[in-house]
């Protein structure tokens, strides 16, 4: 199948550089055709801005949303913008590794997800109605695709437990899983995680390249995480609240799991 | 007292502009003295990256976290960075605004946050013992000092509720309360929330304003987010998972919240 790996470390002589060129040779042996969106070498623009329409919409202040809709649908988006969309169009799987920076992704690769997730690209598709508000969280351009995070952390496994002061590395994840992948349509697969990246000695990273590979072989079936589709009977339209008879003694992100 | 509001919105002519502009004017007729890191403005470098030192630590490849130590270590950190710590030493309390985008802080802040909160000042600080895990976690550099959040969102405030289809916004807040703010030292409030902003008529822009002023007339003595010292005897050390007999019940980013 089609893979893009979208990578976000500046130094290319790391841990994470090393995974990279792990996970392309594995997967390209494996016979899938892979692309990387290397986004430290590419010099990719981290923030959103009027530059990235190549035509204004008029004389109207600069509108985040309205801006984006407007560039993407009179095809005049800044190049940068719509080549990455070609990629995500193209590839049947796509995997974001970075390593975990206060507790979320990169800077540079939240503004990839800023600029490329474009306004009827990744959000604002489909119809709002009062069984359906729009094709999100499981439906979507993107639908059909398959999305998994490979993240490196400095902390240890029992700091992001679920009684770790970091709080539990799923929690932490979810608005990344939830919000940015399942949004768009894909499902998305359990993460690949990597911890206390300061203490890897030759033993732990062969076991760490042994489970990535392992990971790897299974992309095309592993069990995606049950997110509940958001138009699929479990919530009430326009609240978005879950019905009273889904999962009625849960509350919080977990709640969204099947 | 002294308070620097971190502002990331590319649009001055915006919800956000006049937020912004209310909220100095408030303060300021308060008494208080304000500065304001206008991010967008400022065409603040978002990307973390080998250039945020004037001088290398020889010829080692880049790494984020020790490059940044030795940045601070030795007063060679690019000049832009430098700056904003000492607004952050200078003020008594932080505000940081800002629209909500993928269910996260705008990449520009995100790149404020890990360029700004270097290795020695924000994190990386204190000793490590059987019964301490350096300063952090309600203690640190910025310790005695407050900090809030001023959040807009298209969403509706259902969508963000305990079951709402996004999740519920204190967990959705959770990385940047607990572990970008409260990681450091700082006193964090309770956030300003703005939901539905597509749809802000003059009665609901004037109650937003009313409800806004009346939290930063109260910045002083507000109650903080009643968060767990890490090293205040609720964590078993170097696990740093909440001891047995601390709320043994709970689980998930609620448990750290006494």
């Amino acid at each position: 199948m089609n893979i893009l790996l979208v990578y976000a470390h500046p130094e290319p002589k790391s841990l994470n550089g090393a995974l990279r060129d792990f996970t392309v040779e594995r997967l390209e042996a494996a016979g899938h055709a892979v692309q990387v969106s290397d986004l430290y070498a590419m010099s990719w623009k981290a923030t959103l801005d009027a530059q990235d329409s190549r035509e204004r919409r008029g004389d109207a202040p600069f509108h985040p949303s309205l801006d984006s809709k407007h560039a993407f649908e009179n095809g005049v988006q800044a190049a940068d913008i719509a080549r990455e969309q070609e990629r995500l169009v193209w590839a049947d799987t796509l995997i974001l590794q970075f390593p975990l920076w206060w507790f979320s992704m990169p800077a540079i690769l939240k503004g990839w997800v800023e600029r490329v997730f474009a306004y009827g690209f990744a959000y604002g598709v489909g119809e709002h109605s009062d069984v359906r508000w729009g094709d999100r969280y499981g439906e979507g351009t993107l639908a059909g695709k398959r999305a998994m995070l490979v993240v490196t952390m400095g902390g240890w496994a029992s700091h992001y437990g679920p009684r770790g002061v970091n709080g539990p590395i799923d929690d932490i994840l979810f608005p990344i899983h939830h919000g940015v992948l399942y949004y768009p349509g894909y499902d998305v697969l359990p993460p690949f995680l990597v911890y206390r990246t300061g203490r890897m000695d030759d033993a732990r990273y062969a076991q760490t390249l042994d489970a990535l590979g392992k990971r790897l072989d299974a992309l095309a079936h592993t069990a995606p995480i049950a997110f509940r589709k958001q138009n699929g009977g479990a919530y009430e339209i326009p609240a978005l609240t879950l019905r009273e008879d889904v999962a009625p003694e849960r509350t919080g992100f977990a709640a969204h799991v099947a």
